[in-house]
């Protein structure tokens, strides 16, 4: 199989397995984990801010920060197409009760204006608008990656209005790889961040939100309710600064995986490229196919080949370090070749 | 002052003041109110439905039936500019922890297909759709009633993914008026259905919840929990029932205020109308007079005139039973002279 | 039928009516209702506190309160028999996400040592205690008065760990007549304050919600959200202003009359007084009639009088201006005639 | 540093860092990791229920119980030292909306009768009772181990009220040793349970949450919304397994050892046994010796000992695989010599 479904899907690397094995652990609940305190340090530092703390996953990251910067009555700002509005489960809503006001976006580029706009005057019928979310790289926007300067013009509107910035930056390291700008380029526009460990990093499981001090020390109480505050963690710590030290730069083969991808498939004459393709993800527009994308999964997974619907006609693609240029370029010639 | 902020600035007529005199009342947390008991029971059976429930407002009403009909991590549908979303302080998720979808309607007309594809398959990233909302006539749409054949194809594809439909039909009376059709023709195409006596009717306070029998059971216990289970309130029941049975048929001099009013305007070179002016209310574009909607509403308080700021470069004028021919001539007259 | 069953039974004076009928009234959500604003200035100013917010309920008044001082993930402290805890349907955890912690109190009396104790140090395990609440006179401590000597000492500890303290007053002005104390004397010791009107005062509808200016703003938008913002409400405001200017004084006649019915049923040799009638309401242990208090309650449902059960073997009877010396004693003598 | 704080201190065995190092892994979000599937039906099946799910923590565990059984509004009855309503933060509050009803229990040892009294009757002003929690053994109760015919009488309360049980079982493998009984004797008298892997067995991170199929499907949404839906988790899953199936025989040794530990300390006049000493928790009643327990828990670190407190007049002693039989006897002597 050559599974194209999502960075997600890799498996630790040896030296993963090796730092794991080996991590010195303690009882982080009480705050003695050293990998965790280790991993902790080290993210606070390349991510700009004040301090972090390890989360069990994306969600996990984005909802304590949600937890922590709103309360029920206040309305968050966010496209259409974020991932915490859309792939979350509704929990914002369901935990911190706040309502989401969405923004359609060109590719999770949101305008400025629209942000303006969106943002909630003094009136007793609305709710207060408490947060604004950014996704960087924007997964539903093709794994887009927004640049340092547009993120500052929607900080600016932010900062305005006195209302705080969290980035969901699980891809986040993509996008610093792929403009070739350093990560605290892009976090100096934002209140909080969150970054993934076990997405293109290939940490097993992981994240980490990243802010302020006192927000952090709220934030910690937070991943305790949701049952985040963990044991001997600096297991999985252990792998994450593994992920945090040697598999950054490494992105940008995935990145020209994806790119190569991209270039293979658009010659068929029924599918065409939806993206921009600045990252390791490829949307297949499959509408002159003729196929729902449901069958069309299920054609490549006859050819051995996984990937995800991503709507009725469009079809995702995500390179990762567990496939090899071989593995891609024969991805390729099995698409090529179908009729439809 | 002529007050065309809203339909809810209506005092209480003199019959309703007589009837509130000499209101029959009783406790109605022991179901003991004989007026309240007596409106109910005509609001069932106008609406169509089989049990009925007095709550305090439409944002009540509103707001119960998305709590009996839904449970944290649910979504709801309902468009962009619902009054539901918009104007309710973010008590869906506050209360109810459900997480709105926003669909972008045509002046309140949500389109089928999109309703078909805002709705969630089953996939454990995603929210599990359980209420669909609609809002006839619709307040952010100008007051733009939608015709019974529009609700049909909505309830179609709400009952082919066995959804429910909640109508915030505040201003239902004004769509049943102005399109000369029975309310049951609208409400045979909704599951539960929340109508306003203080709006058009000219009740001092009052809505009513309509639905299925065991629905308005759950719905009470939600009505206490909100600090909406009164006592003596047949004081207040005894006026809505003056609304249901004496103020329906006369909305139809409200509508032709509004198209009098609208006509006037449009005369101003400057001023467009920016609705359809299906029922009573009247929004103006105001964009070519280069002001901003407050400046505008501080000109038309000069003239003894007052509106609300409907956005930047939008008014919304309402017309109701307090205001006369003469009163809307006079405010035509005054702002025709308008110079920007 | 003697209705011993609440004092929330009663129906508006004729006093009342006539200043119903008569009322001026605005459109309170624009803060342009007369009546309500008189109401709200002179509840302020009997209570000594800064703003008051009219509501239709005593649960909503302090679900409001709740709502205002708190967020969720904290917990408040309050009796296991509080009104608050025992019969607002769960709300504060629905609504505002608040964990009450319960202390068992001696007939309402919260003793501040088991207070101090229950109050949560700095732990990541541990809620945040910040709010307490009190309740005055307490319902199901049958009534008694609370001596603000006590309240004093309970607001102490509250202020030693700043923590703000909402008395649910609903019968707050049973108390102050009862111990002749001025109202002010009690509500010095809380933040906030709820008091019915339409209680023992007699009011058809309503509550007054009163404390700090910037409290009630804040509380004001939690009232529109529960659906509790409303148009010409001044009708109720009108009733409630006779409540507060002419009904106080008359209480001491309920507590009498109170005290007549304990010591007439005390007589009978299977009844005993299980409280000590400080105001008006008498709870009477039937456990030696070997009967259910249901069984009890459709006794006396054919002996035309009505009274609530109150656990398993204890039964409550409350008196209010609705009932004259004669019903009382007939109440008694038709009671003292039960055999077992 | 003879840690005697918690058994959740201890470190993976070598057995553990192997099985982890050597594990098959996969997404687990796609239902793809073998090692957590293995955990998962070896799970199901020790504890006698159709379905499993790993979560991270215990309180992941129970708080997702409780999202999955109730709804806001409802009330959850558990004794008032129960860990999810004592030490989770107020969560079932702020994230299921439910309202706790506490009772006081015996050590643990909930009383039927009073159960049955906590349970709501059909009234609007009441909450409605959804979940009966218990907890096995139970740690604020000194570790005491509730044999199973005193679960069956608390179910069968439950079940004339067609209430489910949820078991919080962190420790239920410490009473099946205690008292000699296999896990399903407890289990069957509840309809979930959630277990932890990582206290008395020693896995890194982990507990299981067990019941019915459709329950743990539903179970598994919450989940992800908590953010505990992870990606190569298998990882812990592998230590998990070892823990299950290596280390509970084991435990004996703990309770020996607490055993030995309160026999050693109560020979020091100013200290007493506070609890049976069933399993693996030592309680010391300090009062006798004038100090609050931050002040003993001070004394003991220098004297290289590590407790907790647990109350102002109350330290708890926590015996783990960690510890051999020498440190417990230093710590012994070392305590033995302490003067006040």
């Amino acid at each position: 199989m050559i599974d194209l479904r999502s960075d997600t899907i890799t498996k630790p690397t040896k030296a993963m397995r090796e730092a794991m094995y080996n991590a010195e652990v303690g009882d982080d609940v009480y705050g003695e984990d050293p990998s965790i305190n280790k991993l902790e340090k080290l993210a606070a530092q390349m991510l700009g801010k004040e301090a972090a703390l390890f989360v069990t996953s994306g969600t996990q990251g984005n909802q304590i920060a949600v937890l922590t910067h709103c309360r029920p009555g206040d309305e968050i700002i966010l496209d259409e197409d974020a991932h915490i509005f859309f792939y979350e489960g509704g929990a914002i809503s369901a935990f911190a009760g706040v309502q989401p006001r969405t923004i359609k976006s060109e590719n999770g580029l949101l305008c400025p204006d629209k942000l303006k706009e969106a943002i909630r005057s003094d009136d007793i019928h609305f709710p207060d608008t408490s947060l604004i979310c950014l996704e960087n790289t924007h997964n539903r926007g093709g794994g887009a990656a927004i640049p340092p300067s547009h993120m500052e013009k929607l900080f600016t509107v932010a900062n305005e209005h006195n209302i705080p910035v969290h980035l969901d930056g699980a891809r986040l390291f993509n996008a610093a790889v792929a403009l070739n700008e350093p990560l605290t380029e892009f976090t100096k526009y934002t209140t909080t961040v969150q970054i993934c460990l076990s997405k293109g990093l290939g940490a097993p499981v992981g994240s980490i939100l990243a802010g302020p001090k006192d927000f952090i020390q709220k934030a910690r109480k937070w991943r305790k309710r949701l049952g985040g505050g963990l044991r001997q963690v600096g297991i999985l710590g252990a792998a994450g600064l593994i992920a945090l030290n040697d598999m950054v730069d490494r992105l940008a083969e995935d990145h020209e995986s994806a790119k190569a991808l991209a270039k293979g498939l658009d010659k068929h004459p029924q599918l065409s490229i939806a993206n921009n393709v600045d990252t390791n993800i490829v949307l297949i527009d499959i509408s002159k196919t003729g196929k729902h994308s449901t069958e069309f999964i299920d054609m490549l997974k006859k050819a051995e080949i996984l990937a995800v619907p991503f709507g009725p006609s469009t079809v995702r693609f995500t390179t990762h370090y567990d496939l090899n240029k071989q593995q891609i370029e024969d991805a390729v010639q099995k698409i090529l070749s179908f009729e439809f």
